[in-house]
């Protein structure tokens, strides 16, 4: 899927084909086996997103192009002819090094430094879509657990936007690691549901955003069910759902920001700052991947050891497959479709 | 000055004498030469000020009462029969250790623990005033200058609110640290006056808020006057004026709020916090005070060497007298014209 200028991604993404040359010495092909489409890659296509790929010919398009995606699952089918290395074998599965590589296809030529193996001995037991989407939501909540407060077991965290994929890592990682959460989400048909669905997967305490307006009964659950300080928040909503989160807060604690979807700036009260020392932070983990080359493979391994012993998934996403015998009309018009269900998480799998 | 119940400091403050007993063995007698009438003095006294006095009956007023004021210069005239201390002599000078003391008066009973010591061996040439004016708004600038980010010599940073005590207490301390300081000011009848002014104290550039909304004007200045990131913004107006100090900081910087002149909550664009890294942050001198006795203390030493020195001044005040000879209704009425006058900062000073 290439896109030649930046724009609403339903107009701009075409399905392309071509042929691809063999791969020079220092060169794998690989192919892909699964792709997420993520809330930044639509952002990127529309160029509002501070990383963008670069226009290239090398796809033989009619104008320059890049393709779409950010994060993705391949495996190594053929070498140059300077061939594996020591770390390098066949059917070797890798995740994308960087960003803006472009997964958004079935195929690619890659270099070794364009790829970081994904770290077990054995992928056995591991299902391609849930490697193919560690790497942005489950790394987002690893770090933002990790970075900004020094939590210890029996430490709490609350999180808004607890349905996201981001904060269903979060709340499996805070069992694991023995931090109790409070998850705010959205009071609307279904909550029950999703409710249920946190508190199976580990969550201390759910609440409603309508449940988070009634002060009275949050002084009271904050009495009972709390047991110690509130120092750390992951806030993906902003607006003055921010204020509201920061009632859960204790003096001096650290609000981390990766995310909008109110789409409104965050409102903070100077006297959050002030007389309650809270502290505002982001989290964006591209540049952070950059910067953190061995911690990020530390994590990856941590992850994926994670989800061969069943203790962690990656949150669920609704699976739509490209493969043989499809045509190129077809091929878009399965992607375009993923693209226009914003109702959960879609991954694309790849079947080739 | 004292008042009984929490509102309109125009209306809850009255004069009140009473006849002072003797000191206690480990008391003394002292009187003040000088207190500020500060922004927070006025919170307080309206009750949305988050650390109050208790009140007391201990004034022989009617109903039990506190002084006002938190800030203020006092000389030790007598000592209980415990006598003077090693450290302490009779005409030694100190500030409160402590808010919420009540310095709006002449005189006061005090334990040795109520006070800190002015630091420097020999007062001579410092003004009452001055040194009665360093504990809030000076050392609040030194220490946002310091503990947020390590800015070294050359290193820039940004502040609105220029005009403020703290903003020319900032403009002084760079200018002593070498640090390079851009100074956002309102543009309002008066303001070449104000930046001349700002200039005279050592600031680098000065701004007014209106010159800060001209996006290329400000893009030509940072690349031609600015010659290294500015990684750190003291900010006391809030609403949207913190979005465009943000315009002119480096990624990865840090905001620093210490008041909310514009007494709006700060919006803060969920890009600044993910893709900018900038960090926000508050400041309140109180609880650090509390927290960093020995710190406070050096910092205390080096503002007054500086004082001595000519390096630095107090932000100027108008300062209001009450002497000898004034009857209760003339102190109050000198207290409260001060009071009304908001075109500057106010000092009481006492001559008995």
């Amino acid at each position: 899927m290439v896109y030649s200028e930046h724009g609403d991604p339903a107009q701009v993404l075409t399905a392309h084909e071509y042929d691809m040359r063999e791969p020079a010495d220092d060169e794998f092909l690989v192919r892909f086996l699964a792709a997420p489409i993520n809330p930044a890659d639509i952002n990127q296509i529309e160029g509002v997103y501070p990383k963008r790929p670069s226009f290239s010919d090398k796809f033989g398009t009619a104008l320059p192009s890049a393709v779409g995606g950010n994060e993705g699952l391949v495996e190594v089918i053929k070498a140059g002819r300077g061939g594996m290395s020591m770390t390098w074998s066949l059917g070797q599965w890798a995740i994308m090094r960087r960003t803006t590589f472009g997964t958004w296809r079935t195929h690619a030529l890659v270099k070794a430094d364009d790829l970081l193996p994904v770290p077990v001995p054995d992928v056995a037991g591991l299902d391609p879509v849930q490697v193919a989407t560690v790497s942005v939501n489950p790394c987002t909540a690893y770090r933002m657990l990790r970075d900004f407060y020094p939590l210890r077991p029996g430490g709490w965290f609350v999180q808004n936007g607890a349905n996201s994929a981001v904060g269903k890592s979060a709340v499996q990682m805070g069992r694991i690691w023995g931090l109790r959460s409070i998850n705010i989400i959205r009071q609307r048909p279904g909550h029950e549901q999703v409710r249920d669905e946190l508190y199976a997967l580990g969550a201390d305490i759910v609440l409603t955003d309508a449940e988070l307006e009634d002060r009275a009964a949050l002084k009271t659950l904050l009495r009972d069910q709390v047991d110690g300080p509130v120092k750390l928040a992951l806030n993906c909503v902003g607006g003055s759902a921010t204020m509201n989160l920061c009632r859960l807060l204790a003096d001096g604690a650290h609000v981390v920001t990766y995310g909008a979807m109110a789409k409104q700036p965050l409102k903070v009260a100077a006297s959050l700052l002030i007389f309650r020392d809270l502290h505002f932070h982001g989290f964006w983990v591209s540049p952070w991947n950059d910067a953190h080359p061995q911690e990020r493979l530390d994590m990856l391994k941590q992850i994926f050891a994670w989800m061969k012993d069943g203790s962690f998934k990656s949150p669920e996403a609704n699976v739509n497959h490209w493969g043989t015998g499809q045509t190129l009309a077809e091929f878009e018009e399965v992607f375009k479709k993923a693209l226009a269900d914003k109702s959960q998480k879609q991954v694309m799998a790849m079947h080739f």
